[in-house]
């Protein structure tokens, strides 16, 4: 695997795409928000992006298979002969800086040749203080940023930054002449923030009229706060494995040479 | 080197070669089972793996000879007409994200090539408390990962990773229509440990049918830890003088300019 | 986006241009002194340089816009018959070492595809005390260089390391067969220093005898110190934003798998 | 610059040439060796070796010009009739771990079009202890190996790494089809180390009855721990700037945005 890739499963027309994005970073704002739709959408796997840039380990599923990290994209044909959906997230970010370049570079080149004209990034916005959180909006178009103030977003601030596959997408969609909407849900990011999603998804929701029944979010709070417990777990023996690894490499003991 | 690659130095034909795999890692796990496997079989050598993303030292040989860190692929024909086995272990897994997906895309490659229909991953999963170690499965395919289960490994958790070349290789198999399966022998990771290693030999001995005595394992684990105790001392030295050779660089002294 | 590219936005036509260049770099002296002069000569920006060797995010503007972190090009035409200046800053510099040669042979390229015959690069020398900031000259051609000395610059004392964009774009100068010259004012290298880049500028103007007026960088500087407080503020969210988003990752919770 | 080249700057004919390579390591003993015997023999340089994997600085000369960082290749022809000699020696060694590896690439591909069969590398032994240092040889081939045994050195001892250049240059030596054998003097490690430069010296000798007067080595001794001081305190300059600039980066002002 020399670079990034995306690998279709499925074949799908799709009318006028949007493509909403939402990768793991602050708070798991844009992966839960996307991950919501997609399960209250019902929408389809069709596709999935590997990179060699994604961290160098698999994870085990339910029944003994493994799974490379990787991102997917599921798409949701929209009935009211509106824009058709597509959805995007994954497990990762990129662990390298090229990398990062590499992945929104795919994805727009992904969207371009899916005719997608616009791209709606989800990512968390760090705050100290906890009240219910707010949205900003940051975009590369007027008429797309007025719209998502209308419903009910802030302005970003000028000079803030936004980091990684959010941020990237929009700084990059110039070059495909695709118009790009980036949210951030305010939170204080140490943990899954489901709060914040909710607050992008009603921003959302006002903007495309989704038939999404958002109080459902909150039962998913419940179950996330048990579920964060157990991967924490988990993810502690990862870390504690992979640190173990290393330092056997650090020793390069070579047994029976 | 631009990148990572595979040399053949004898011409073999092999029938429906299973390919078993164990770099470094965990506990060294899966190189001590490869190696004792290797030995006892009086397998032969017929390939080398060099990348540039191995650390980059030499290793000096018992008559002054060197040789580049590298894996190595040893062939063992079945005279009972079963499949043939290819062996490959080493030196180091990759010391760079891209190095690791690399390194197992050319394994995979390599595997590909030489009809190789089913692949073996061994490594360590890291456990606190020290009892006979168990030995946990994942797999491509249900019914390898059964003779998995029935041979004595049991299911390894869900959302348990798998780092390094014993998981990528098989969240990569797919796209070479492969079947693989990880056995990874619980360990506390922080020696070499010659008892995961034989629990998953005993495993793999009861799913192959291997004519390997495994009791000669017990005197390697004697040996293996006076080795230990001088390779530590030569690892130590070389660490130092890596890092002196660092402190060196960063000086920058333009001696005789 | 594979590789550092430069992007044209308009045609110009320039006789002999020289091109000045001044990246971020200690006390932000190169950017502080071009980005005077693009102000007071009200040159145009003509192209853009990007890189995937930029740190990965992106900047929000004013009104709600982002851009990625570039470089940019801006051109001046002399009336007067002489040299046109070409001038080059941007945000940052290459955030890897490879990364840092590729940018420096991409603006050589452009330059030499421009017919530009000599280069200006300007950058910060670490020195403690803080009087009258004295600026160290380093040339490809010993005429350039003598210029300079007699515009008032001393020379770079022997042994004395060039760091980034402002020192490699000196050493692959002879690879295009482009003269070269590197202003260094000394500062402290904490804050942005308004006094070296001044310094600085007072020698270009000996040497070119821009039509710029230098008083207005007294005003510049009070701007700044106020301007500083609060980047540093933004600056400092953005840091720990970046730090929540890594420890997010480093927990790989896959919320909803 | 994309990748490692050389740049050949006078054509020579050399007759069955041997390439002696010393880049700075460990006590810097292959550099001091071999820029001892470029002096003595008054060796011309005919090619420089660059790279992107070097350190992103460049130095200033006595007159203020610059130069990246470089390898550099230099010949002498034997008037007896036996084998030319080829030097090389430089500034740095790669940052990077697959710099490492395209960088004695680059090397040994250079040697090969030059049809040199024999390539010495010389680097550094790390030892606690300060006696007369002695000599530790490796070699591609016995015949090589015993003239060095033969000529004073010891036998490596076996296990032990041999880092950078000096390693790798002779772990793929057998990739080209030239031997390569490998000189380490004892040294401490901390400080430039001539006696240990000289030591290597006296093999050398032995082995090719060089016409060089080595007791000029110990004049040397003296000049190069008054130059140390000199050049460490610049070495501290160029540490602290390269730190200001990162602090600088890492706070990312953007000053008049």
């Amino acid at each position: 695997m020399k670079e990034t890739f995306i690998r279709e499963t499925a074949t799908v027309d799709l009318d006028n795409p949007v493509l909403i994005e939402g990768l793991p970073g602050l708070g798991l704002v844009g992966k839960i928000a996307v991950r919501y739709l997609v399960r209250q959408l019902k929408a389809e796997r069709f596709a999935n992006l590997y990179s060699p840039h994604f961290p160098y380990f698999v994870l085990v599923g339910k029944k003994g298979g493994v799974r490379l990290l990787s991102g997917a994209f599921y798409y949701w044909k929209n009935k009211n002969a509106k824009s058709d959906l597509i959805f995007f997230t994954g497990d990762s970010q990129a662990q390298t800086i090229e990398g990062q370049y590499e992945i929104s570079d795919q994805l727009l080149n992904f969207a371009e040749k899916r005719k997608v004209k616009m791209i709606i990034t989800i990512g968390g916005y760090r705050v100290e203080t906890k009240e219910k959180p707010k949205v900003l909006a940051a975009a590369t178009d007027k008429t797309l940023l007025d719209r998502a103030l209308q419903a009910g977003a802030i302005l970003s601030p000028m000079g803030s930054p936004i980091v990684g596959t959010a941020g990237l997408v929009l700084g990059m969609a110039r070059f495909k002449k695709v118009d790009a909407l980036c949210l951030l849900g305010e939170t204080r990011g140490y943990l899954p923030d489901p709060d914040a999603a909710k607050s992008v998804l009603e921003v959302l929701h006002a903007m495309f009229k989704f038939d999404v029944n958002l109080t459902g979010l909150d039962d998913e709070i419940v179950k996330a706060e048990k579920m964060v417990t157990r991967l924490q777990k988990i993810e502690e023996k990862r870390a504690l494995q992979a640190e173990e690894t290393r330092k056997e490499e650090d020793k390069k003991i070579t047994y029976i040479s």
